[in-house]
């Protein structure tokens, strides 16, 4: 099976580390030796003995009878989009790890592979190496989910579990991040959550089966997370974590990626540093947990090698993908209901009943700092805020959804 | 798509509740509707809507070429291991929650659902409703798997739990358990790990691909296991928790049952009560976890209805499943090599100087009850015991091998 590779960076690269690693167990889990005959990239490598394999145009792969699947490792939309629409129409598999492309076309790409009786793969898209895009679709068919909630951006997690455990600061930690490698120069993507919304909408979309758009989903990243929410949080017998989440209740969908406070009984306050979980909730199965290392070149490598795999073993046949391109109309934003902490600066000792004459009951948290900190019962996002608003004299420092 | 059932018990009338509760979504997974023509049963049931399919004569299945897949949710080798090669050979996939005959007798299971174009599939025979056998198949397909270690004994994670939570006896755990129903009257499979033996079985065939025996495998179970050791696993910041593990190590394969101290920040040590979790260590993904519910009527249901869909979904096609027949030679039980949790009666103040002179040097435990505690260095179990016994004149109130 002749396998053409775009993009030679961090994944492509250890695409090829996998196959030749493991090719004994792969060609018996595919039945067939899987052999890399191109990869496209802009670049050469002199030194490296996958120079033989580079091409620099896409169409040598396109028009070689000979390649069935077509493995992308590149990211972005162009020309990843237009790439992976010949690449199905030429009737080659396509396996991604591209979380833009597959959140944002994926729904149509599902449709042209269906049309030319092949395969449009993304398991690395979301979690890295962990199985997820394929037990939702093979494993969980016999309930119906009604939630998913993951950490899914391993950067912010391990930006998140440094600053919990040694009590630094987002900027500092972030720093440091960025001179390990494991943070980009421009972490917006990461730090602003915008990665995690990008894989909720496609774990969205494969439980609900209809298009979850990602511009859609309120988001929000870390970057005001403190140190101070960090010692209430533990205070509180929690942790925070950045959550991307899906929900279904009667026939209204919501989603949202924010930070948000979890008790430490909670089975993804567990997972720390660069490891993702993600948590599925089915009618009948109830919570099922998915962990592993959410990054990296050779688990996410690994997730694509398997698409590979299963691509090799489906030649000829399609594999059901139910995720149509019907829109899924979100609750708004403001309706969603949700308890939040919030840390105000203390005023004067008045400042109980002022809150409670706006909140209604509220639950008190010892505070730090001439602060005063509670926790609101569950309301509607948009009464939430109105009420803040109300209390516009006081000093708002923090407000962190809570995980009930 | 017409199922029968075999066995109309907790788990059989489970498929049935989950079938009836989301026929549209498992219609569309299936891409076909899932209709239960006959339940087979020796009982009847005169108020409840499955009694006019009950059939109390496997032949009528059998010779109804209308039944292309049989569900069985009975248990035990006989009469399912006659039923199972009956249906494979008579053209029908065999779909099956009984961990005993899977264990036994998958490999030739699987080799006659292959000869007759047919599936035989487990999903349920291990870790209740978390998907686990197919993402073993399916996805963890470019790795090679050098280690699985789960908790797959609900009953007896939920005695663990409870005796750490509450400081309770073993005794007194089980003997609640048992009112509340959590545990049978006659709790050997359970807490003599032998249910669990049977489960690490399956697993680790379908990890390396040949057969393991379980009988073969050394299973202790959590019966010695006192309120005592809980404090000690406490003050060493540890849980103590009932493991099934297999590894494999250059070629050399063990596999093991037997409670493990493993420290609170292992992914196993915060799955709690009825909760399974099953960690699998591959050489190009690293760890994975698969976390959910082992047991209970629902989940275990959903596990099977989801091969129910899996198997009219591959009508006509055979689902590779790489186990054969070939039996795995284990690694004699004595030259495994770990370390070990010691508690002795401090005979005198001597004892470290005379455990020293025997064990080489040991990692002292601050000690209860005028108790000496300590934890051995790695060494093979033949090694381990050679020692203990010339420590004969000290009476050893507890052992518990320690995950490294």
């Amino acid at each position: 099976m002749k396998v053409a590779l775009l993009g030679y960076g961090t994944v492509g690269s250890g695409v090829v580390e996998v196959i030749n690693s493991n090719s004994d167990s792969i060609e018996k889990r595919a039945g067939k030796p899987i052999e890399i005959k191109y990869v496209l990239d802009l670049r050469d490598f002199p030194n490296d003995p996958v120079n033989e394999l580079i091409v620099h145009d896409i169409n040598v792969i396109l028009e070689d009878d000979e390649v069935e699947i077509v493995a992308e490792a590149m990211g972005g939309i162009n020309p990843a989009y237009k790439f992976a629409k010949s690449c199905l129409e030429n009737g080659k598999s396509y396996v991604t790890s591209n979380k833009e492309l597959v959140a944002l076309h994926g729904a149509e790409l599902l449709e042209i592979a269906r049309k030319n009786n092949v395969n449009f793969l993304f398991e690395a898209s979301v979690g890295g190496g962990i199985p997820i895009i394929r037990p939702l679709n093979q494993s969980i068919t016999a309930d119906e989910i009604y939630e998913i909630t993951g950490i899914l951006n391993g950067t912010t997690n391990y930006i998140l579990s440094k600053m919990k455990d040694e009590g630094r600061s987002f900027d500092d930690v972030l720093k440091e991040a960025q001179d390990l490698g494991y943070a980009e120069k421009n972490p917006a993507a990461d730090v602003e959550g915008y990665d995690a919304c990008r894989k909720i909408a496609i774990l969205a979309s494969l439980a609900f089966g209809e298009h979850v758009n990602f511009e859609d989903i309120p988001t929000e990243g870390i970057t005001k997370i403190t140190k101070e929410d960090m010692i209430y949080a533990e205070k509180m017998n929690c942790v925070i974590k950045l959550l991307g989440t899906c929900q279904k209740q009667d026939e209204n969908v919501f989603a949202r990626v924010s930070p948000m406070l979890i008790s430490k009984t909670h089975p993804l306050a567990m997972v720390n540093d660069v490891f993702n979980a993600i948590l599925v909730k089915g009618n009948m199965v109830g919570d099922l947990m998915f962990y592993g290392k959410g990054a990296g070149k050779l688990p996410t490598a690994s997730a694509v090698v398997a698409d590979i795999v299963d691509a090799a073993k489906h030649s000829g046949t399609n594999i059901m993908t139910i995720w149509n391109r019907e829109k899924v109309e979100l609750k708004a934003r403001g309706d969603v209901r949700v308890g939040y902490f919030v840390r105000v600066a203390k005023v004067d000792e008045g400042i109980k009943s002022r809150i409670e004459e706006i909140f209604g009951e509220v639950r008190e948290v010892e505070a730090i700092n001439n602060e005063y900190a509670f926790i609101t019962r569950v309301m509607k996002e948009k009464h939430f805020e109105q009420k803040l608003e109300a209390l516009r004299e006081i000093e708002v420092l923090s407000k962190i959804r809570v995980q009930e």
